[in-house]
Parts: C-alpha cells; structure tokens; sequence
C-alpha cells in the first residue's frame, strides 16, 4: 500500500475528515492517485495493487457504507469492462468508473434538492439536527426558490457540527436559529407553544438499512421519537447509495463509538463516559426518505437498491 | 432596601446562586441579616422594612417558587404570631421561622432520600439529568443500604450542571457513566441494547404546577416522553413546596430564556439563539412524585397543597 492510501486513511480515522459524502470523496481521490501511481506496473500488479487498496479504503470507517458502496462500483465497473484490455484501456476505465460516481454523486445531490424543497411550505419552521450536506442542499434549493421560512438546528455536542450548519447556512442569508441539543424535543413539541413548534423535520443519514431504518448523529433517535409523538413530519435526506449492503443480513449494524475525550477533556478519573457517535432511527419515525428515486416510504428501500444497485452485494474479487 | 439584600438578588439574578434549595438558603440568611438590622429600629418600621425586602427577594428570580414560598411562610407565621408582642419578641419570632422552614427543608430531604431510595433495586440503571441535590440525595441514600446499581447522567448544556452530579457521586465512589445529552433519549430506550437501557429516571424539578406537571432543566421534556414511550419508570424528587400557587389559577408558567452567550460566547452576528433554561414535563409523562408526602400521584398535587400549605397563596401583607 502506497503511502497515498495510507495518508488517506489517517484523514478518515483520526476524523480530520467527516461526513459520508466527504470521506467518500477522499476515498474517490485516493484511488484516482493511487491508479496514476499503480499504472507504472504491468496490468496484473495493478489490478492486484488497486484492489488490496480498495479494501483497505472499504475498512477506513465501517460505519460509512456511502465509501464502501462507491469502492464497489469502481471495482464492478472495473471488472465488467476491462477484460482483456490493455493496462493504459484498464487505466482510463478506473479513471471514468471514478467520474461516473462522481458525477452520480452530483446528480442525487440535485434531484435530492429538488424533491426536498418541495416538502418546504410558505412560513415553515424547519428543523434540523448536526450537519449535513444533502439537508443543506436542500434548505439552499428551497431558499432559491423564494420560500419564506425559518431554519432551527442544534448545536450538536461534543463537536458542535450544527454550528457548521449554522454558519454556512446564515452566510446564505437564511433565517437560523440554533439550540443546544436538550432543547430540540421542547422545541419540536406542541408544549413548547404554537409559534415555536416546529412543521417539518430533516435528517440526514449516514448508513441506510434494509428496513428503511437510519443511522445519524446521536440525537437523531429522539428528535424522531418526538416528531412522531407530536406528528412533525420527519424526512430523511439521504441517496440511497448509503445503504450498507450487511444489513439485508443482519438486522442490526453496530453504533460507533468514540473517545470519551471529545465529552470532557478534563473530566475526573474514574467517571465513565459513552460517547455514542450515531444513533438509530427506526422506519417507523421516518415520514419519508428524500433520495435520489424521490420521496420513498421506508419499506420502498431493499427493492428499489436490490433492483439499481446490485453490485453493493459484491466484495471486491 | 439594604446593601445586604442588594447584594443576594444580585447574587441570584446573575446565575451565580443556582439551583430552587440553594436560592432558597440565600433568600432566608438575608431575611434572617436584614431581620437584625432592622431591629436597631421601631416594631413598625421594621416590619415595614422586612415586609419590603421580602417582596423583593421573592421576586429576584420569579421562575423558583421554593425561595417565594419560603418567604411567605415567614411572613404568614410572623403575621399570626407576633401580634401584639414587642420589637425584641417580633424579632425572635422571625427568626424562629425562619429556623422552622430551613428545619422543614432538612427533614423533608430526608424523607424524600428515603421514599425515592426505596425505588432503586439491585443491579439498576438509573439515569438523572442535570444536577439536582435532590436527586443526590436519594442515590445516596440507596448506595448507603449497600444497593448495588449505576448511575448514569447528562453533561447538561449549556452551563453543565450535569459535571457536578458525576463528580460529586463519583466522589462517593458510586459507579457514574456521562453521555451527550443527545444521547440521553437513545441510551434510555431499548433501541440502545438491553445491556444500555435505563431500568428507572429520576428528574429534579424547579417548579410543581398544580397540575402536577413540573418545570425543570431543559432535557427534561425529551427524557421524559421517550421514557413515557419505552417504559421506563421516571419520577420527580421535589418537595412539593416547590408548587406555583399561580399554577392554581393561570394554566402555564413561562419558561425563562437565558442569554445566548451561554450557548455561544463567540457565535456569528445575526445568528438567534433560543437559550430555554427550563422546559415542561407534563403530568402524563410522571409515574410518580417523590415528595414530602412519599411517592404520591401528579394529581393529588393540588390538593396536598391546599391542605398543607394554605400560604403560598397568601402575598405578604
């Protein structure tokens, strides 16, 4: 493995880079690098080469089936396309599978937009929660359509990547209000009064299930558990690239857990801390998923990946 | 008004006393100071100067009815008790009082202690939220009778009162686990694993209505309906001289709002911040109370109140 991956990998782990659709892009790069450096070889060290790359590329972050799932088609691509083919054919073939999902990528993002957008009404208080870049798409498309409504999202502990949201959404001149984390079930709630509640719910995910259940930041499970409480409709906004293939399997994947330092830095000896990264967010909260096939119902999502994205199932040979 | 009052409302108007019991404790050492101030004057003119300070301390912090009930029982038992007697016999009366109350606070953290120790059985998950001596006060006691159970809290956002009970019970060698508060809806449900999930939920409360709803830290809300959803047994430890009397009369009580530099010292301009210190649990969502009176039902707040403490509904006169 060239020191390329290795780098890339560090990124992904140590969370210098985070996000489903930014690791996926770095994985993406990795492997347009490593095929410039790998092409000196002869055609079998390659292909050899790349895929033990792959691999590697897949194991960066298990939590994140959109990186896998994109090393999957390279490589399908790859091996449907490139028998018998000369190293410099078999290169070019890496090099547009690459651009293909990548352009695949950009393509969901826009009919994601449009579809999500158009759940968002006159005078709507939205709410979302962490960052996402497939909800503040989202949020953007509607802004540019001239609709009139406020966005409400968390702070997101210990990272604070709501204030990510934030931040580059009130650079766009969008109305923002943010809350620290405890409050969003208030907020969301009817308790909280009617010119508070919230209308409308955004999620983004990082690992779909065969189920139509999610995966998200922490905090996801509750602010679904009250919207459906308090009937706030909640949509996930997510391709349905990132759904993880084990789950059609196993019923549950596992949630990531992180370093208790994140929580406290300081915090005394002895006290135990449980830094969940994710939590799940059963079908059964989940109004709809906003994906690249429109709005879909939960249970829509093991045939319409079964039938587009077949290739998911298969291990790199 | 006396420097010596000046300087507790300040003290409670700045965050800098928190908490409804430790307010309270403030409130009645400046009665009792202001009490032998005053005295160097005439029968009238201290009462007249008392009464006055007593309205004011009442009102340093609207939103913690225990501090205004405790003035009003000062008050109440001055008035029927120290007709007719002289400046010195007025004087020891108030003070009496105020022993009587701060007597009363003891004896009533006891018997709580004791009737919510009673709900903690061997091998629990207990969760709390934020930092209620209350609350400490009975896992106390459950770990005094050698119960064997784990304590698990919130870090409590913004200010992190939440760091207070872990250090203050991990001090006591009790075994605390802290989580995000993001993740206290996920760690109490069976979504988390049955390994993880809560088996009992004890909130603190800063206010009781007459309803038997209560206000408390901002959390409390969420924690309370996923508990309600999942099953899990929440009860409130508070004396229920922590009733609003206005509750009796007006259906809600505000929620204070906090400044956003709390949330954000160094947040983007034109970003809102909605700073709730406080959200409202409704009674529905309250197995049971655990008070002065044992663990009683939300319902038979009213009435308990109405029998035993006819006062609070009596300003000062």
């Amino acid at each position: 493995m060239d020191q390329t991956t290795k780098e890339a990998i560090k990124k992904i782990q140590s969370f210098e880079v985070q996000g489903a659709t930014q690791i996926t892009h770095i994985v993406l790069k990795t492997l347009r690098e490593e095929g410039e450096i790998q092409s000196k070889k002869t055609k079998v060290q390659y292909l050899k080469a790349l895929k033990s790359i792959g691999v590697a590329l897949e194991l960066a972050r298990p939590t994140e089936p959109l990186a896998r799932n994109a090393v999957r088609f390279v490589f399908h691509y790859l091996e449907h396309t490139a028998k018998g083919k000369s190293l410099a054919e078999t290169h070019q073939i890496l090099n547009k599978a690459i651009n293909l999902f990548t352009k695949l990528l950009k393509y969901q993002e826009q009919k994601i937009a449009e579809a999500g957008s158009k759940l968002i009404r006159r005078n709507m208080h939205v709410f979302t929660h962490c960052h996402s870049s497939t909800v503040e798409e989202i949020i953007l498309a509607a802004f540019q359509k001239k609709k009139n409504f406020k966005l409400f999202c968390t702070e997101t502990r210990p990272l604070y990547q709501g204030r990510i949201t934030a931040r580059k959404l009130l650079k766009k001149k969008i109305d923002v209000t943010m809350v620290v984390d405890s409050a969003a079930d208030f907020l969301i709630s009817r308790t909280s009064g009617k010119e508070l509640m919230m209308d409308l719910i955004f999620l983004g995910a990082d690992v779909v299930t065969s189920g139509g259940s999610i995966i998200n930041k922490i905090g996801s499970f509750g602010i679904a558990q009250v919207a459906r409480y308090e009937k706030v409709p909640l949509y996930v906004a997510t391709s349905l690239l990132k759904t993880d293939p084990e789950t059609f399997t196993n019923r549950y994947v596992a949630i990531e857990m992180r370093d208790r330092k994140e929580v406290w830095p300081q915090g005394p000896k002895g006290l135990k801390i449980i830094n969940f990264a994710f939590d799940r967010v059963p079908a059964r909260f989940i109004n709809g998923i906003v994906c690249e096939f429109g709005v879909i119902k939960p249970r829509q999502v093991a045939s319409l990946v079964q039938q587009y994205y077949p290739w998911i199932f298969q291990p790199i040979k």
